[in-house]
Order: C-alpha cells, then sequence, then structure tokens
C-alpha cells in the first residue's frame, strides 16, 4: 500500500519478513500515528497479535506463520526430538493469541507440516513455507484488485463497511483492492467508508488507507449509508469477509447485512471479496456460523486520542447499562451479488459456483 | 416521566412553569448527573434553548411558550405600545435560538397572538396561551400512549431509534410513550434502543428513560438493528418524526430509514409516533423535505464523559479527515405500517387517512 511519508510517497506492507526479524505496522497507533515496530523472537509476534498489533484475518494467518519462522531459526541447533518439541510449543503459544482465527491455525499447522523433512532441510522447509503463505496472501488480494476492477466505472460512487483493506492482509486488501486498482488505473473513484461501530474500523482503518492512497473519499455514520443509497448516490457496494457458507451466505462484520438488504431495496450491485481461504466448504450456510457477542464496554464507550493526542476512551452511556453486541452477522447469499475471489467473480447460484472453483 | 432520586421515585417533567421561574432538566449533563436548572428571565430561557440544556420538538416549542409568558410578566407595567414592542423583540430573541424549529414558531406565534386583547387582560392571556401550549403537548404524549399501548402485545420486543421520549416533550414521549404505557399497564415489554450515532441520543436519553422507567432495555450500536430483527428477536419498531408529508413520508433522525427497510425486509410491523403539529400538510411529500447536514466534526468524534466524569471528546478518525453528516433522512410511506396520533392509529393510504383527521 502506498503510505505518505514526510514528502514522500513509499510502497509498505502491513507485515514482512527479514531474516529473524518480522516488521509490522502497529495499527493500534493509527489512524493518529503511523509506526512501524520489530519482534524478534516467535513469541513476541505472539503477543504482537494478542495486543492487535496487527489485525485481520490474512495479517493475522500471515503473522503466525512467521512466528513460526522465527521458531524454527531459533531451534536450529537442537536435536530432531527437541526441535519438533519446541515448534509444537511455539505453534501453540501462536495459536491462543486469537483463538477464533481459523485462518491462523491453518497458517501455522501449514508451517508444522513443513517441519517434518529431513533434519538438514527442516529450517529452510518451515522458513519457505512461512514465505509462502505470506506470498499467497498477497497474489490473491491483487487478483481480487484486478478482477474486482473491471466491476468498477469510472465516475463510481463505492460504499464499503468496515476494514477489508491492506491492513488486513498483507497488502491491497480484498474490498479495498480493486478500489485501489480501478483508481491506479486512472479511473475516478469516490468512496463512502462507513465508520463501523462498535470499533469504528472503517473511520479508523479505511479512512486512513484512502488518503494514503489519494482515493477521494467521506466517512459517513453508519445510519447514514440507507440515505445516501436512496439519492442515488451510491454505484456499488464491495465489503469483504469473515467466512463464506458453501452455499454463499456471509458473515462479516456487523452491519454488513443491513446495508446488503439496502444495496437490494435500492438495485446497487453489492459484492463481496473474498480470497479461497475465507470459504468453509464444510459449513453448509450461514445458519451453521455461531455469532460471537463481545464484551458490552465497546458499545457503551469509544475509543480515540484527546484534544493531546493521547489515546483516551470517553462512556457514552451511563455506566452499569445494559447493551448487547454481536460482533458479526449473516447476510443470506440472495443479496449478494457476485463474489470477487483471486479465481474471479463467482455469481449465483453460490452452491454451484464455489464447488467448481473451490471444491474437492 | 420516572425520576429515580435518591431511594425515592418521583413524577418530573422536563419542564415546568411555577410564577416566573421555568425549571428544567438539564439535558446536557444526562445520563451522567440528574439536574435541574430554572430560568426567572426569558432571555435566560433563550439562552438554556440556545444552548441545548433542553432539545425535541415540543419541549423547544414549550420553552418557547414559557419563554414568552415570562416576557409577558415582566412587561406587566409598560404602556402597551411599549408592551408590545417588549414582546416583539422577546419573540424574536427566542426565534433566533434554533431557526429551524418549526414548532417554536408556531408555539412564540400563539403567545403573540393571545398578548393582542384587553390591556388589564394580556398578561394573564399571554401566560394561559403559553400554558395552554404545554398542556396541549402533554395530552398528545398521553394519548398517543394510549393508542400506542394497546398495538404491544405482552411479551413484546421493540426496537427505537433516536430519542423521542418524555424528554423531547413535557412528558411521556412519542415513541416512548407506548412503551411506558404497556409497561404501566403490567405488559412485559423490552426495548432494543439503536445508539443513535452520531450524536448518540438512543444511547444517552432513550436508556436514561428505559432505566429510570424500570423497563428491560439494552443499548446496540446501530449496525446491529438489522441483525436482531433477522433472528426473529424484535416484534415492533417504533420511532418518532421530526416531520410528516401529507402524503405520509416522515422525515426523522438520520438512520430512521434504514431500520424501516430492514423491519419491511423481516415482516416487523414498523411504526412511527407524532402529534398533529409534526404533519407539515403544506408538504406534498418526503421529496420536498430539505435534509440538513450538520459539522463533519460530528461524525469524526465522540462526547462522552472520560474517566474522571468529566465531560470530554474523542477524535476517532484522523484530523482533517472528509466525512458528511446528514442529519436527517426521508422514510417513504410505503414502509409505514401506522402512524399513531393523538386522534388515533393512521393507516395507509396516508394522503387519506391524515387528510381525514387533520386536514381542514
Amino acid at each position: 500500500m502506498r503510505v505518505k511519508i514526510g514528502e514522500e510517497t513509499r510502497e509498505v506492507r502491513t507485515l514482512w519478513r527479514e531474516g529473524r526479524t518480522v516488521w509490522m505496522i502497529d495499527q493500534r497507533k493509527l489512524p493518529h500515528k503511523f509506526e512501524i515496530t520489530a519482534t524478534n523472537h516467535h513469541a513476541e509476534t505472539a503477543d504482537a497479535i494478542r495486543n492487535m498489533v496487527l489485525r485481520g484475518a490474512g495479517a493475522i494467518g500471515v503473522a503466525g506463520a512467521y512466528g513460526m519462522a522465527q521458531a524454527a531459526m531459533e531451534a536450529e541447533h537442537l536435536k530432531p526430538e527437541e526441535f519438533e518439541g519446541y515448534l509444537e510449543t511455539a505453534a501453540e503459544r501462536l495459536r491462543r493469541t486469537r483463538p477464533t482465527a481459523v485462518n491462523l491455525f491453518h497458517a501455522i499447522d501449514r508451517c508444522l507440516r513443513a517441519a517434518s523433512g529431513p533434519v538438514q532441510e527442516r529450517v529452510r522447509r518451515v522458513v519457505s513455507e512461512a514465505d509462502a503463505v505470506a506470498e499467497e496472501d498477497l497474489a490473491a488480494s491483487r487478483r481480487i484488485g484486478e478482477y474486482g476492477a473491471a466491476l468498477i466505472g469510472d465516475g463510481f460512487r463505492v460504499l464499503t463497511h468496515c476494514n477489508a483493506g491492506a491492513l488486513a492482509f498483507i497488502d491491497y486488501g480484498t474490498a479495498l483492492s480493486p478500489i485501489r486498482f480501478a483508481h491506479r488505473q486512472g479511473k475516478k473513484v469516490f468512496v463512502y467508508v462507513d465508520e463501523t461501530r462498535p470499533r469504528c474500523q472503517g473511520a479508523r482503518l479505511t479512512a486512513w488507507e484512502l488518503q494514503q492512497e489519494g482515493i477521494p473519499y467521506a466517512v459517513i455514520v453508519d445510519n447514514a449509508a440507507g440515505y445516501f443509497m436512496s439519492r442515488g448516490e451510491v454505484d456499488m457496494v464491495i465489503v469483504g469477509a469473515d467466512r463464506i457458507a458453501a452455499n454463499g451466505d456471509v458473515a462479516n462484520k456487523i452491519g454488513t447485512y443491513e446495508k446488503a438488504v439496502l444495496a437490494r431495496e435500492n438495485g446497487i450491485p453489492f459484492y463481496v471479496a473474498a480470497p479461497r481461504m475465507t470459504f468453509d466448504l464444510g459449513c453448509g450456510t450461514g445458519d451453521e456460523i455461531e455469532i460471537e457477542e463481545r464484551d458490552a464496554e465497546e458499545v457503551l464507550g469509544m475509543w480515540g486520542v484527546g484534544e493531546d493526542g493521547a489515546p483516551s476512551r470517553v462512556l457514552i452511556a451511563a455506566r452499569g447499562t445494559p447493551a448487547r453486541n454481536p460482533a458479526f452477522d449473516v447476510t443470506p447469499a440472495r443479496y449478494v451479488t457476485g463474489v470477487i475471489t483471486e479465481k474471479g467473480v463467482l455469481r449465483p447460484p453460490y452452491s454451484e459456483s464455489i464447488r467448481r472453483t473451490f471444491g474437492g
């Protein structure tokens, strides 16, 4: 992604590896401060995942893989059984950081399987598997951008929800990747950014990414999306996904379902952008997806920075106010115009297009 | 409305008059602090309206009327021409506090017209007209509650948006009045309270009113309303209105339109509660209603209280982030199941039912 640093604009990834060092953008400080931090040991990488220095399915998966690469290098001179034990322990530590991140488990497991080769090869194999996880993430985001950009007409006003941007992956993102590519191709694109309560990833992260890239946008409260749609001021909606069932039902950040219903009501195409890893073919329909309810504190308060620029939280409601806080919702497949993947744009009926593209 | 003060629960109105003194709940301090403040001169009442010590169409109208009553008493011993001039100046001062509050203008004009009687009667007439404005507001809210409560079944889970509660009027409110009456009749009612970004009147005011009244509720982010609707956990939606056109189109707080579309999509009745004064028969359809866009700062930040309990604001997005901030939206009449008024529940076709009830 493009990041303005002083007078310059540089290409920066969300995280990358150099030897035993993993570098990453500290997303907790965005958008108020751009800072890159480093970890030199797998335990530090685990801490970074747990403390949400980075977030987003792709980024977490790659961080887990890089953590395994660090562990393998740390264990280089151990005996075979000890090496295996060290890696298992590291894997367990990395897994426990975000216990619902399916993607993290897959990435760690891939690295563990790669470790079971000849002794002299084992470190190189784990490290190269970790790098492959990262490269695949990057390639998928790039292809999603290429396929998706073809759907964006010149002058389009696109609405997006939450942050399915470069920061959630290694680069480019999913929902933001087509927008980024269309912009780089010279198309005029304007983006409505839902602030995305309760954690405001839209206002904080998506707005920041667009601003860095020089793409025109406006942040709106989640309540205002329908207003702009009803006035014919939105040409297209693109969102990311946390999990897609075999029938095309989409679990994503709370509020996605609302935007999908409003888009259909107003005749606006509603696209989901997601790589292969987001599809859960073992999950028949959205009804099988359990929705996590998070702490009420997220609803009752808001984090930001105060007048002095220091991180600060305000309480909106009275202390002890009851609140409900579902983190995700499920958008039934019938509201989805298409799913933009690294293999092309899937169309209904999704049971068939998903199976044909990713099944078996 | 019921308010818990120490161990006791007392009946308190949003504002009331005792001689030349107007008492009012300081809504800027809610929900963190319950405080009643007084004004003893019409200029102080004007300041209170301007500074949003109170807000809401009904409450502002009554405050304007009470301000006129204060002015009449202040001018008691003036000569007829001077009396008239004093009242005109007071009216102008009160009008300028909230230049888009139609209701405020009506209330002030009523009091001005009442002043044009015999000299010895003029003060009494203005004061009694101001009291009539208040009593009519109270009676309308009460009847809306009675008519609306009949629509609420035992065990209903009702969703509401923004604050159309007692605090927006003299007492009871519009959207909250049926809920209040159903609860007082012994029905079990649960309320989902949309927080209502950007100003969070739901989380701040509606939640406070329900808590004081002992009605079970939960605050949710605006994004979560569709989620609960789609799971069959909402039986009914009731919202207030800022302005209703002759064809039944409803202008109300931003986000109302989204909830209306989602309610219809999920087969949930969507009611609007509003008194006669909200209907603008000179406005043919919602297309004629101009939507105010407010300052971007409301979107980019959030007011609340800090850890120390003092009022505080956090900035969510980066400083200077572009934002759009429409304050209201228009819900087309076709999404509205019924309009609960002090004359009963109006049903489609609204052009007819509105004309029959309030026309001519």
